[in-house]
């Protein structure tokens, strides 16, 4: 069966990254069907909306959608585009690799980050020219679908069990709901969980990251901590990212468009390329998944490198590396 | 004049670092009045509340309240207290002190934390069996105060300006309103703002703490970040803190109570005596504030140093050593 990719290279060194994943995925053994799509800064600046209507609907429709970056424009991508793949999960690997320059390079987390709710679902008012609000909103399905993913991801992965990063000291109702659903779901499992306050969190993870493994986070709360990881890894640069839905996936780097360097040809591909390697693993591919992992690894390990990670190669040279691994 | 002071050691290590702190006080020729009260687990325990309304009143009506940990109570007790004394910033300062292993031994930050509202004034609704809301509030007086605050404090210390964390791209009515508030403020003031998300903050201060002096935030990005940074410098044992209002403030260590150490007597002093230091300096006392603070470091570089530091010595050796260098 061909796989229908929707993928969308979005500004800056999307326009240099998403091609070398795509090379990547071409030099795979598997039938996949691509379907070009645009979205961004650019776009916007030309027709006025930064998602086209196509362009969502290509991605609520095909399998899977690869994205690369969008600079200003970032959250009105990204944001509709999770929706459309009904993503409830986003998955977020934090892992020092071999070769690059970490503040913590023992770090090995997955967050995996409510993907629907939180402060994101957006209902905000202007109640007076004093005062505005929004409305934060927190449901036990979407904490329970949450929570069963994870229990899947720790069988899967052969962890211990997983921490809920929370601040239901404050949050008590909506964060309350949030931490005892989780915990009741992975309970009736057999899943181990531990709680950890989201402030506590951010101090434990810098002081030691191999207390934790996988941290399932409301929406906010993953972000934030998971951009934090980032710092302890050697930077956004490195991390890939997937949005899991039912049916479909979106699987993105965590890393922006980098405007400075973006038109040099010197992006780095890994955390886009990883990211593939996800969506791969995502589709049933798995054997070619981690095969993608291993030449990434293994091309961090002995270069070429990009100079984000003191080399002097180019993206091309990168991915030439990496697709003669495979 | 006379300075009344609450003093309250609340649980576990707040027994011990508290009277550590009122010790270096009384050393100064300073007239304090002392109020003692209580608060915390303990009290709970007794009486079924944790603050009980004496407290309340004290920290209310005093210039200056000297606050140690609270155990599980800690927000039922920290935040009326803050209401209590009506401040409207919490000042965190991050320093990596001599003598302190630290991730990143050049961090050197003050967070100016909003310290009312956002998800803290806590609305919070039960709105079906699936469903619970939080309303998050913004007001544009709160987020001028603070920018008030913040540039007279960038003025006093000579810095070049300071940045604003927030997200404002995903909550665009309440950040926005905040961050506009913030930044108009400084303009007028003629302060220098730079414009930071929270989370690429979270990813940048770990790369580079040195980019940042100055950071004003929303209340929970405060809490969160202000904790990160603890992080760095080497834990939440070395952060002080100062909840300033009008009238009085309420100082307090950033760490918690400690259960696994309390009554052991080897509780780390310093972050509450320099919160101390921060109380002497908000009533008007700088020169013995900067004393105080002079003598911590002394400490902190040359010893005696307690387990936590790496060393053996006690809470009192610690303290009269502290006392000795005044
Ligand atoms: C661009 C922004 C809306 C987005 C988010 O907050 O989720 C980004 O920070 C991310 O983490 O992917
Ligand atoms: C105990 C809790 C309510 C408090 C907060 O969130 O403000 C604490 O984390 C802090 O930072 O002082």
């Amino acid at each position: 069966m061909t796989d229908e990719i929707t993928v969308i290279p979005g500004d800056g060194i999307g326009q240099e990254v998403i091609p070398a994943a795509v090379e990547v995925l071409d030099s795979l053994e598997i039938d996949f069907e691509f379907h070009e799509a645009d979205a961004g800064d650019h776009v916007e600046a030309e027709t006025g909306e930064a998602l086209p209507e196509e362009t969502y609907e290509l991605a609520a429709s095909t399998d899977a959608t690869l994205f690369g970056a969008a600079g200003e424009t970032a959250a009105d991508v990204i944001l509709p585009l999770r929706t459309a793949v009904d993503s409830f999960v986003n998955v977020r690997p934090a892992k020092a690799y071999p070769g690059v320059d970490a503040l913590r390079p023992e770090t090995d987390l997955v967050f995996l980050r409510e993907n629907t709710e939180g402060v994101y679902s957006g209902h905000e008012d202007r109640l007076s020219d004093d005062l505005s609000t929004l409305t934060r909103v927190v449901t036990s399905s979407a904490s329970e679908q949450l929570a069963e993913f994870a229990c899947e991801f720790v069988d899967e992965g052969n962890y211990d069990g997983f921490h809920v990063a929370h601040k239901a000291n404050v949050m008590r109702e909506t964060d309350g709901r949030f931490r005892d659903t989780v915990v009741s779901v992975a309970d009736e499992r057999g899943v181990e969980t531990e709680e950890v306050l989201m402030d506590a969190f951010a101090t434990h993870v810098c002081l030691d990251p191999t207390q934790f493994d996988v941290v399932v986070c409301p929406n906010l709360a993953g972000d934030v901590l998971s951009d934090l990881a980032a710092g302890l890894v050697g930077g956004l640069g490195m991390l890939p990212s997937a949005n899991i839905g039912p049916d479909r996936g979106l699987f993105e780097p965590v890393h922006g468009s980098a405007p400075d360097i973006a038109g040099e040809g010197v992006a780095n591909p890994a955390a886009t390329i990883v990211s593939a390697a996800m969506m791969l693993e995502y589709l049933g591919h798995d054997e070619e998944g981690l095969r993608v992992r291993d030449a990434v690894e293994g091309v961090l390990e002995d270069g070429p490198r990009t100079p984000d990670l003191g080399g002097d190669a180019s993206t091309e040279d990168v991915t030439n590396a990496i697709v003669d691994r495979l």
